[in-house]
């Protein structure tokens, strides 16, 4: 079996489950109490946490532990929402490639009054600082643009945006989920004031997850309850599951030069071969984007089709993002940057990691190739095509 | 070490660790993706939600995982005031002694212009059916009253209370989080509309959680983004750990009768040895009270003193909520049975399991006796109590 999807889940790291399985049976009291093996639990927790802020560039007092990025996603966009309302600021900045987490959020927003901009992206997924710059208003409190998108693996240019928000004291939030652990991030130098991330994205357990919020900013609880995380995020923290997720952090962070030099090799081959496919296109930005992601459109056929015979083939790939597979709706990540709905729906995403070898991308080119062409042969959409009854577009 | 919390977290058992271990391996695909590897883990995650059904008399479609108890709890309360708002029902019933999980929600909602009555308990702690229905208003959407009181033990009327909610058409949710896994529960004989639980009181994994909604009941979302949970919960399912929680409950469930019969045996020679100290109390109901629980208030003295000498004795306990400490204030739910501020800080909890045997249980008797003597030879209200200054309230 070749996993290319890494996008939508990876495999826990030896290392992080060994953490997990270890700590599930050493130090599984509960970090609120107060005898020592509570404490245990709290000295494994507070280490995790200043792991991560470390390989991050944040104090460990600016992170908080949830059990995802959509739950931090969430609760970085309610925050700053309150926050803002409360000075009569009602007015929220994102584009129109964003996860559904951020999307859905700004919505239930809407509907309580704010009023949401989002922001065009180019042909290769790029949000423009400078169209940020403009769409910022008096009553702005928020912009949040994703580090890197989880469909077209398009890197935003988040230091200039958080620079300009910086500079109109507007805060700004990213949605890291896809990023965190594959390329270099700093909260610091990158000018972020609140970010999202998800440990099972990054070889870390499932359930696990992580928000940085920069001090001073005030967190809304998503979850109230308990005084756990300094009374921002009630329930008993998964202190086996969070001390493994940071170890998976810290793994992919100290091999990040060489996994993504790597990895951003065995892409661009893949890219290369599958490029030569007839009537295809890359989606996302060619050099700007997240080492392990490949995104294509091919004329004329259906991606799940696509992804369902690719399967037969020992390949595990993707049309689009997991979380809204199921649905009819052609993503509105590829709509977004132009593709239009016959095309749209064509789509195949492969996310590798640093586990692909030579053979393996070889393989894969030539079996998207060989399925393609089935599935063109079966197409009546391909046949009007090559018919000239309809006007390719790619 | 004897350990004595947990009502605060249980170790995750054997069983349940194997399967987490296992399907950390063997199901860590997305159960949203469509090839095979991720309809392996759909078909876990599925097989998963039909066991916990099935061991609480409900139908697969109306459990959904959350990332724990108080997630759970919000998310119950929340689709009942929306649900109610939407049909100008804003009036909410609780109690005294409810969960920080619950409280603190209706806080929340008390806010957005709620109106809450907040039932008294009795001595015990127990809510009185009767009070429950003299409550319920034509603008009441929902009673919520916990199964089983996290501090005291104390067992609710769920059934009737449900059945009074059921003639008046108000949903009724329960907060099952201690009383899961450790005393038979039937949502349809019970009369109960929503119910939340954690994993981690069952011997499951930290992180994980359900909540039963009964058919037709609309929920709305704590946590916004992806399809899953049938677009009641985003986020990708923690299918490993939802699988091992499910491992654990069946386990729990399974061997109730005998377990709670030889728990609730150790429970009665702890509360038979500790009532012999003088000048204490057993806090909660004599009967209707958990299995595992036991809670005593000694005059003069301050329970967290008392825990961490006992912690040196190899005594793992409590002086109450472990969500709560750290706080100095004493326990609401100690206050609302009567204890005056003095009494209820000198608290002591101790939640046992079936691994603890009669040799146990005279050690900690002696010891928990030596340690209140010990204690008050210091205590400074100790000693104006025996000169006769001030009065023994116990």
């Amino acid at each position: 079996m070749i996993y290319a999807d890494n996008a939508a889940t990876t495999k826990i790291s030896e290392a992080a489950l060994k953490t997990l399985i270890e700590l599930n049976q050493e130090a599984w009291g509960n970090p609120s109490s107060l005898y020592t093996y509570g404490q245990k639990a709290k000295e494994v927790l507070e280490d995790a946490r200043a792991d991560i802020a470390g390989l991050i560039g944040a104090a460990p007092g600016e992170i908080i532990f949830t059990s995802g990025g959509s739950e931090a996603d969430n609760q970085a966009i309610v925050s700053a929402a309150r926050l803002g309302a409360k000075r009569g600021k009602k007015h929220i900045i994102s584009d129109t490639i964003e996860h559904h987490a951020v999307l859905h959020t700004l919505n239930r927003l809407t509907d309580e009054g704010f009023e949401v901009t989002l922001l065009d992206v180019d042909q290769y997924g790029l949000v423009d600082p400078e169209a940020v710059r403009r769409a910022i208003r008096e009553d702005t409190c928020l912009v949040t643009v994703m580090y890197a998108n989880n469909e077209i693996g398009t890197i935003q240019p988040v230091k200039q945006i958080g620079e300009i928000c910086r500079s109109k004291n507007v805060l700004f939030h990213t949605d890291a989920v896809q990023a965190m652990g594959h390329i270099k991030i700093d909260v610091e130098q990158q000018n972020i004031d609140m970010l999202s991330a998800s440990g099972h994205k990054f070889n870390g357990p499932k359930g696990t997850g992580f928000l940085y919020a920069r001090k001073g900013i005030r967190l809304t609880n998503i979850i109230d309850g308990g005084a756990q995380e300094k009374g921002r995020r009630a329930g008993t923290e998964n202190v086996p599951a969070i001390a493994a997720m940071a170890v998976a952090l810290k793994e992919n962070v100290d091999g990040i030069d060489k996994t993504s030099s790597y990895v951003t090799k065995m892409r661009d081959k893949l890219i290369e071969g599958l490029s030569k496919i007839p009537h295809s296109v890359l989606n996302g930005d060619p050099k700007l984007r997240l080492p392990g992601n490949v995104n294509f459109c091919f004329e004329g056929i259906e991606g799940e089709s696509l992804l369902l015979l690719l399967d037969d083939r020992q390949i595990q790939s993707s049309s689009g993002s997991a979380c809204t597979s199921g649905s009819l709706d052609p993503s509105h990540v590829l709509l977004a940057i132009g593709r239009v709905h016959d095309v749209a729906h064509g789509s195949l995403r492969l996310s590798i990691d640093h586990n692909i070898n030579t053979d393996e991308v070889d393989y894969i080119v030539k079996n998207v190739a060989e399925v393609v062409e089935y599935l063109r042969g079966f197409s009546p959409v391909w046949r009007d095509l090559v018919a000239g009854k309809r006007e390719f577009v790619l």
